[in-house]
């Protein structure tokens, strides 16, 4: 057959989303998770889950869909890593947000069995994911990206080709989870200084989003805060892991960011209140709390 | 006659744009400057000079475009103020970014002789300003908002109408100023961190501009950058003025604003090299010189 035969390790909202989307892309997909729940829900959309005893080998790619270095280093390279054994010219698409330097090293590692490695972090949230319509910021060898073409096309609309080094993918992510970290907290941030004033968050809303003080975040995330709905499309306990990244590789360069750095505090704020697990519009319950604000609540 | 005399005071570059948008409206425009190569600039456009001996009551709106809460109050209550002089009935349409505290105190001295006052902070750069087409953010009284018409429909394409209480529109103006100097400096911050991994700035903007990373003002500010042109569309002179006055109103409030703070530093810096006067893209300056990075310079 011409169509490649994908493995997807991690089927939370984000890997779930892209095997589902490999299904649909005529790609034959096996898939595989510690929780047994969440492969059951992908054999129920008619995915093949990875059985004990299978072989590596038949696969052309990996996509690993887990959340930080240690989990993508345990996957590849741990006592059951894959690495070893998948086969030479197969191609690892390594979707967490971890450091560039973690990028190379698993890279070179990757090299040493033949294996080709694409650093891909992606961008877009679950629903995106299910749509195959991801941004994947990708760098890697000629051969990676060759490789991985299948699964990129099957699950992104925009894939930005950031050379072939691998850390380039990772560095951009960093980038823009940097600036989305502090956009997403200084929407919080100017909401509620607003309400000090007698604004309105819908009024905030209104008036903002036509103004030059407006981002993608705030005219995504002021709504939830606005309709009181902190079901998490995207936790706030992301933002203490991806910025903590950020500043790692920030002081690994010797750069000092400080926005980035105020901004991080509040989300570990947020966090020891309890807000790890709701949406991270969240972080304007820090604001409001320190200033005795009343935020809207739910109709429902 | 049925239109509107307006007389126009401080003809620097947003006050010389509303002018002549004034001008071009079809209103008898006024217009005066403490800079006799302002005053002479706007004669050469076919503007109306204020004299010395002329009799301020026989303009309907006075509109006021200075630099800040000191000068606003000079000129509307100095020794030479202009509202003990104005007819009952005319209105004041004041400008500048000011606290709403300010703005409430200006209004209510304003009521004591019969003039309405439109608190209205604009919004827009000097371009928008010569169009016609800046954004204002406005509060006063149903009468002040009728008087001020004529100028406002010559002056902008959207009015915030921010309610009857003056400091409505400054308020809001502050919010705006927060998140703008934030963005600004944070697109700085972000496009240098980037640089340490060796992405270029035109790929950051590139990839960012289509990620959920992107704010306005990046989108705006970072072509100055990489274009390497610091010629002052808005100086970083503004920033330490704009994001004081925002953390006065917070701490009067009691509201912390740490990324705020942190921002305001950023600029501060920048006017502590030297780059007060050049564009507020400039902030990314402090940042390479923090880092012994070399941003792009201009062709030209």
């Amino acid at each position: 057959m011409t169509d490649a035969s994908v493995l997807v390790i991690g089927l939370g909202s984000m890997g779930f989303g892209m095997a589902q989307s490999c299904l649909r892309g005529g790609l034959a997909t096996y898939g595989v998770d510690t929780n047994a729940e969440a492969e059951a829900r992908f054999a129920e959309i008619g995915g093949a889950l990875l059985t004990a005893d299978q072989d590596l080998d038949e696969f052309d790619v990996a996509v690993v869909v887990v959340l930080n270095a240690a989990q993508l280093n345990a996957v590849l390279f741990g006592p059951e890593g894959i690495v070893p054994q998948m086969r030479a010219g197969s191609v690892v698409i390594a979707c967490p947000t971890v450091a560039p330097s973690v990028a190379r090293k698993m890279a070179a590692q990757c090299a040493d069995s033949g294996v080709h490695y694409l650093d891909a972090p992606i961008s877009g949230g679950s629903l995106k994911a299910a749509e195959g319509k991801l941004s994947i910021m990708a760098s890697g060898s000629t051969e990676a990206f060759a490789a991985a073409r299948p699964v990129l096309n099957a699950t992104s609309t925009t894939v930005f080709e950031l050379g072939t080094e691998p850390g380039k993918g990772s560095a951009m992510k960093a980038v823009n989870q940097l600036l989305a970290g502090v956009h997403i907290a200084t929407m919080g941030e100017a909401m509620a200084f607003s309400m000090t004033q007698g604004i309105a968050p819908q009024t905030f809303l209104d008036v903002i989003r036509q103004c030059a003080g407006s981002s993608w975040m705030l005219e995504n995330r002021a709504p939830h805060v606005i309709d009181g709905d902190y079901t998490p499309r995207s936790q706030v306990n992301i933002w203490p892991k991806d910025l903590g990244i950020v500043l790692d590789i920030a002081r690994d360069a010797g750069f000092s960011a400080p926005i980035t750095a105020a901004a991080l505090q509040q989300y570990m704020v947020a966090v020891g209140m309890g807000l790890g697990a709701e949406d991270d519009a969240a972080i304007t319950k820090v604001y409001a709390r320190n200033a005795g604000l009343k935020l809207p609540v739910t109709d429902s």
